[in-house]
């Protein structure tokens, strides 16, 4: 039975059979979005419990067709899909969790990343990107936050929505870097502070300076490992010609 | 006949009249958009007759020309070209069609592309570079399509003209990607929400993060396609040295 | 004397006293958008017609110390340069041309650039980048072309404003192409027609690919460099080699 | 003494409790943002002063710890450090220096980039890259300042507060530059004159090319680092091959 469940697992039919209905739940979730009579609601109540049954009997495939159950949960991917699956057995009569069903399953359209081999590769290549940009993003933090500690003691009083507390500030810093509107901001203030132009001026050169960088740094990332491929191709030739080289050598002492 | 036609199509002042007679057709396409005396307009009647006469004549001759009348029509350029201009042989006295034949006429410039072979060459390397393209597309789908069905959910009695079903929502999340007025959005449903920052910026990241992924995706490409060319120079170069080295070894033999 | 005149023409001293005069004349075209007392501008009269004479004097100079005296208009730097000075020369009593007499002294600043040789490498690496871009500018104008039409016929009766005839049709899908208030646009007319968001949504995806296109196509073009200088480089090492093996070959053809 | 100092200003556990301090005193200034009973302000003033009188230690053990006393303030980011403590030292019962007291405490921040290794190697780095964009920020200058005397003298009486003098000219250039609501001023010269969108896209054209200019050097700059590491590493076995044929050479001059 084992065999037939990882057969089944590995099928085709099977993979496309999964992706079909995420996309049938997809399209309910959108499709509850738009006004629709009363008959609607009741269908997709039904629709729903389909959907649930078959990724409980989906997942448990999977889990049973595992060799090693143990590191079936070490993988990320599949604990995502338990959680999701788990989450929407929960019964939802209950008015209150009727928010929570509703963001579940919008979440298991996060499940054809899961299962599409591609976009798995695409998430888990952005993942391993992030770390490499975690100092860039601490400057860019600090920068954020110097800023907003002198936006809000500076201009806190000529516009409290802006630039009220330290937190606000960062939303506002944000949107300047967004170019957002920014240009009513500095207005405002500079009508207060004839020099603020200073503040933010100096604001976008900083963050765009760091945001340059973090470029910058990618590019060359990419660059390093295209010179390591292209050094380990060039030092593989390179030993075959100095080991031709050693058999002459030995040739021509024997002939001494 | 047939190599004088073909002589015909390929000369270079024969191609010159063709982007002529397009630019022409651009010119009185242009020209109508402008608040005209009548008298022009009965003019452009005549000028559009002849201009779709001159088209027949040209796409005959390109198809007379061709040595393989089959695979006339397997050439994508020439499906789009012949198309355009049998379209245009549609009499438009009937008022319904008059938009069409506007229309087709507008897109008869399009065919300067298929004209000019280095607007060619260009179109057909954007073309090639598209599927390379298709998963980081499909990423960017599932992210707005559950933030779209998030921001349904939660902001549309906020605002149904801006969150009322999942399709006004994602072309509102795409006006946000944009960040035109964005924070007129996001004040909006803070008032509601105040935690709803983290839904504009976590989107906002995620598009942000998928779109960097697509140019690094894109410089990898270029950089690979570069490898490759190096690599193939210097194995052949390699190739020769080693086969210098091979004829020294067999030197080396005989004197032994 | 003409070597005197070259030796001046090359002295360090000289250049700066160049620069400085220009950036004197760059200052005082600033001050004079300043609100000044009438005491300053017959100042700067005086001013202009020191400057007007140093001009004078520096071209002359630049002219005789040039051995060769029909290439010194070969070089459009020079060009650029003497014309400049010859139209500040013209008297502007004549209420007329005082506009013009401005903006040849705002233009006065660009000799900046003709002096200065960093800024001209920089400026002709620029101009050398142009053609290049060519063909993908060519392609840019019809996609903003055919749309412009197109938005000129739908959409000029909901805004004559923005969509009246081609040429303000134009300037509009530039707009959104810097999506500066693109959705207001949007809104307007899709109102009236409830698919014009694929026109607006096309136009941006043709534009921004077109300009990944070209974005790609000049790091191609970096990297081709690179690729050269490498071969290059590689080559010459290969064939130093290959010059070393046909020494030894013809050693151990000696020795048979 | 002095090892067990030194000893001290290496150990894992003072750095960390350096950072703890930072980010305590970057909490306290957030903290002050929002509005506190004042029984929090009186607290604040407690930390303020265990704060300084840490920092005063921490960079004494600094100071004493370091061998070359002079070559201590050779250093920019300790002479940074210093002078931030050194600030925080002055009391500030004056109300006219409350303000400034402040902007002190806020920029004691800044000291998690001189403390943090991999921040220094970020700041480091991107003070390395400002000199090579040098002529470029010139450029962009020489463009502003021009296009800025241009927008003054021109459109001036049209909008004094966008276009009064030439400081006011150049933000509102640099606002452009961001597309923050640049038709708004587009389509107000254009009722006076009507080909000002020549000046506005012009300037456009020319701040995008000045830009794409400076990423193109930027990248060029990284390949010609990167190819003299690839020329490094094939130059180094290109000579030992060389070294090899040489001896094969003196061999095979001993046979004869």
């Amino acid at each position: 039975m084992y065999k037939s469940l990882k057969a089944l697992k590995e099928n085709k039919l099977f993979e496309f059979l999964v992706i079909s209905v995420i996309i049938i739940s997809a399209l309910e979730i959108g499709a509850k979005t738009f006004d629709l009579p009363e008959s609607f609601n009741s269908g997709t109540r039904i629709l729903d419990l389909l959907i649930t049954v078959f990724f409980v009997f989906e997942i448990s495939i999977r889990f049973l067709a595992d060799e090693d159950k143990r590191s079936f949960f070490k993988n990320g991917w599949n604990i995502f899909d338990s959680l999701v699956v788990a989450i929407s057995l929960i019964p939802t009569d209950n008015s209150e969790l009727v928010l929570l069903a509703r963001l579940v399953r919008i979440f298991r359209v996060l499940r054809m990343i899961s299962i599409v081999p591609e976009l798995r590769v695409l998430i888990n290549s952005l993942i391993k990107a992030l770390p490499q940009l975690g100092y860039v993003v601490l400057l860019m933090f600090i920068i954020f936050y110097i800023y907003a500690a002198l936006g809000s003691f500076m201009f806190s009083e000529i516009n409290p929505v802006l630039w009220g507390d330290i937190a606000i500030s960062m939303l506002t810093l944000f949107r300047i870097m967004t170019f957002e509107d920014w240009t009513d901001i500095l207005y405002e203030t500079m009508e207060v502070y004839r020099f603020s132009w200073l503040f933010y001026l100096s604001f976008i050169f900083f963050t765009a300076f760091t945001f340059l960088n973090m470029v910058i740094g990618i590019v060359v990332n990419v660059m390093e490992d295209e010179r390591n491929l292209i050094k380990a191709k060039t030092e593989t030739s390179m030993n075959d010609l100095q080991k031709e080289l050693q058999e002459i050598k030995q040739m021509l002492k024997k002939l001494q």
